[in-house]
């Protein structure tokens, strides 16, 4: 901690929605003095802000917003990252870093990334593993980042210990923070998120198939159903954003899962029932492998 | 009630894994009366119920087990039914109900209940709609059936009034009951729990593809991949009986899981951003009818 430099004394949120939001009440808890300031293009989420003494330095005008600010967190959608922080260029001071929250990071950098280094402008991204199904500020909590790991991608340069600033900064929301590439971390994502909110929408999509009657569903339906299929609730217009603006790594996962699902066929067609159980095994591995390192605070 | 025939005053477990063990604790906990047998062909098991006064009458003498039982309840494995079931006819009393509490019904009333039916017995096919990723009698317990939704199946044409005493025997461990034709409860189960099985073991597997290095996936993968990957870490032996028990309506679903995946991937070919939107809220609908009677108590 000795050679890093001071938290930052005045953050500017762009977007308060679930995450934005979150980002906000997780500041204000964590650190009591920071000048706190949040953009919307609407008046209701800020004023449920203000109303909960999250902050009183609500904006309408980014300008305004993000003048003086020390950090900038993108926290709209990512569609709207470049148009954005195109908007704040003439405000933005010259020593401000910028960074986001969105679920892409190659897709990031390649647009507000390359624009805002082209105008001798910061920008780091990052990405808190932290959602639900749940959307807006109405839902959003500082606890939403406790224990979250954040990744960090620093393609473009930015000097390491403004690197380390932000880490400390998302540290003392109580998140871990992980550096990575911006395509590693779009392949993992692709795996471990993105891929997951297709197969619980496919599954969701296939219950509804074949006619079987409507009630015979409702009641049969119990855990296992309601967990494979949690994620898919999650709000549609951004998804189909984070699948678009992903598609090469979400499409090569998705060709990975047409091949496990024609294994499958192949194996009930062939009554394989001990390559059944092997492919279940390997799938239960897989599982254990990836969530090793978690299996013991959830 | 008040026409119904009284509960059953001696009860025989075949089986004391997950299910058959939390249907004994049950028994104990809500019908203290009954004589509460238990048979396994092993005595860990068996010694375990022992130790926790859930029943002294435990047995490895399966026909020594089910002498006098008014009630029969099968709960091992699906494809060890119809020989357990053979293994019994001896000592089956002529008025004793058999029931199981098998993942799938047609193919046990194609087996096992043909067999009894025609050797002048009883069988009604019971499904409670409860589990866990767990197994074993260490992992029962009574609360695993408060609330589940038990399918019974009645093809064979036992008296209505023996239905209703095994739907009244359900219902006082804390179940409902719903009465269905063995077909529509396979075909409701393979989408509802089957093919939410399948999934979540696919996307471990995907998880597991392209190289994506493992310790990326650790850090990142969060409560999306957690849930929708849950299930996949039940018993692989069982899971793969279950599918292949019931292979003809698993297929169907597989194959309109297949033909959804295309149609993902032709979307984000077409970068067809609102088509993908559609697909999503489609997903989302379909999932909050399902869950809409359910949603209040998880």
């Amino acid at each position: 901690m000795c050679e890093q430099r001071a938290a930052y004394r005045c953050i500017t949120v762009v977007g308060p929605g679930l995450l934005g939001g979150s980002v906000a009440m997780a500041v204000r808890q964590h650190m009591p003095g920071c000048d706190l300031r949040v953009w919307g293009r609407r008046e209701q989420p800020l004023a449920y802000l203000r109303e909960r003494g999250i902050t009183q330095h609500t904006y309408t005008d980014l300008q305004v917003a993000v003048q003086g600010a020390e950090l900038v967190i993108l926290s709209t959608p990512i569609g709207c990252f470049e148009s954005l922080a195109r908007e704040m260029l003439p405000a933005l001071a010259d020593d401000a870093l910028v960074t986001d929250v969105g679920s892409v990071k190659a897709y990031v950098h390649r647009t507000t990334g390359a624009m805002l280094t082209q105008r001798g402008h910061r920008f780091i991204g990052s990405h808190p593993m932290a959602g639900s199904e749940t959307t807006g500020v109405e839902n959003a909590t500082a606890d939403l980042l406790c224990g979250a790991t954040v990744a960090i991608t620093n393609p473009d340069g930015v000097p390491a210990e403004e690197e380390a600033r932000l880490a400390a900064f998302w540290q003392s929301l109580g998140c871990t923070t992980y550096a990575m590439t911006p395509e590693n971390h779009d392949r993992a994502v692709a795996r471990v998120s993105h891929i997951p909110h297709v197969l619980a929408a496919l599954c969701a999509h296939a219950a509804a198939g074949d006619n079987v009657p409507q009630a015979d569903l409702q009641r049969l339906a119990a855990s296992g159903f309601r967990d494979t299929t949690r994620v898919c609730c999650g709000p549609a217009p951004m998804w189909a954003d984070i699948l678009w603006e992903n598609d090469v790594a979400v499409r090569r996962a998705l060709s990975d899962c047409m091949s496990q699902m024609q294994t499958v066929i192949d194996l009930l067609n062939k009554q394989d029932k001990a390559g059944l159980r092997r492919w279940l095994e390997t799938a239960a591995d897989s599982r254990r492998t990836i969530r090793r390192e978690q299996e013991t605070n959830t």
